[in-house]
């Protein structure tokens, strides 16, 4: 048996995420696994490393998958290009050890937010990026994210009710870049509760707009209550930008 | 009456041009007319500074047109983004002098046209580049745009048969920037004949990709015979930036 990762690129705007549900025909995973099927005479499931929202996008998911397929890496890569819809492209193919999980060996995660912050829309960035019409005040949004930066509990910035599992994540680094109207947020972490890059981006926002204090941050990773934090904020803003292992 | 002014962004895709045809469904120029009479009662022909293909993009394409309206510029610009297709984004409206015509007026424009140069497709810029896969030698096209750059009959790199209007135009700077696999050409002259923009990309393309020798840009600037230039490359990579006045 052979194990191959791949690194893959969406534009989730037509799927319903990653994870393949019953009917396989609107998800991202579903779309690959139906094409494996088809080159390889497989049914195969592959493992992504982690899912991503509704409407969500991807420069840099990655997933791996167990084969007894010959076909070459650059093979396997031309292959996916060519049957995939052109929505989903495969940007590698590599053969790894039979140990490699896309999941588990998952060390951190990169994700980017885009808001378009301007009361003119945008035509081209439309559908990946989440406009903000309220004049933003970035000195304070970089005040919150100097506080989420580190290791917290991020229950209450997440849309999961109690968990058994640990709810404790560290994150690296959050930066904010901006370009004419968009702004561009990063979050670099070892790992992301539920929606909780969204729940931190409609939190962020709030701030920024004034509606909520800042304090706000401190109180919800001390009590973790999810509604004193902000709304979820588009799936259309979000991108998983990089896995790293 | 007043003179309005219009900047516009569109996302080509859907549409069969600037230019409105019978049908008033499918064109940029149809789209924005159908708006002004459902805000102002007036039945008004836009004046564009010139048509664009079906499939291009603008980032600034610029219109003016009469009307009595008393509804203020911003009002204008906000109810113009409210009831417009997400596609097609008004950017600025003003007033300006009765005399001031979008077409006659135009001293120059910049277009910009990418090329995704890579084997591996791009999910987010599919619809807005042109993929390539060949290897492309950019010296040698920096090399051909210099031969461009100036004042030429370019007749043969345009779709025009025969015309009796002049077909001299000026070049005044052609420019080619990297990022990734993307490459960013952009095109600053006083005026562009028929699809001019879209065979000189075809041009550049071939003869980066080895298929056309250097000196086929002397040859067609001399003997004007379009069939010897190269094909034309496809309008969705292709927008106009911004119209000079």
């Amino acid at each position: 048996m052979r194990n191959l990762k791949l690194t893959v690129e969406y534009d989730g705007k037509r799927y319903l995420g990653w994870q393949r549900l019953g009917d396989s025909e609107k998800t991202i995973q579903g779309k690959i696994e139906k094409v494996i099927q088809q080159l390889t005479g497989e049914t195969i499931e592959i493992i992504g490393s982690g899912r991503t929202d509704a409407g969500a996008h991807a420069k840099g998911q990655v997933a791996n998958f167990k084969t007894t397929s010959t076909l070459s890496e650059d093979e396997f890569l031309t292959l996916f290009n060519r049957y995939l819809p052109d929505d989903i492209v495969v940007k590698e193919v590599v053969e790894v050890p039979e140990r490699f999980h896309a999941r588990y060996n998952a060390k951190g995660k990169q994700y980017s937010y885009y808001v378009w912050n301007d009361v003119v829309p945008t035509a081209f960035e439309r559908y990946h990026s989440f406009q903000v019409v309220e004049p933003l005040d970035l000195a304070k949004m970089e005040a919150a994210c100097e506080k989420l930066v580190g290791t917290h509990d991020f229950l209450g910035f997440s849309a999961l009710k109690k968990s058994k599992k640990s709810t404790e994540r560290r994150i690296d680094e959050i930066t904010i870049t901006q370009e004419g109207s968009m702004l561009h947020f990063t979050f670099v972490g070892n790992g992301f509760l539920y929606k909780m890059v969204r729940i931190l981006m409609g939190t962020l926002i709030e701030i920024g707009a004034g509606r909520l204090p800042l304090a706000v941050i401190d109180q919800v990773l001390a009590n973790k209550i999810r509604s004193e934090a902000g709304e979820t904020a588009p799936a259309q803003g979000l991108f998983l930008d990089e896995v790293y292992y």
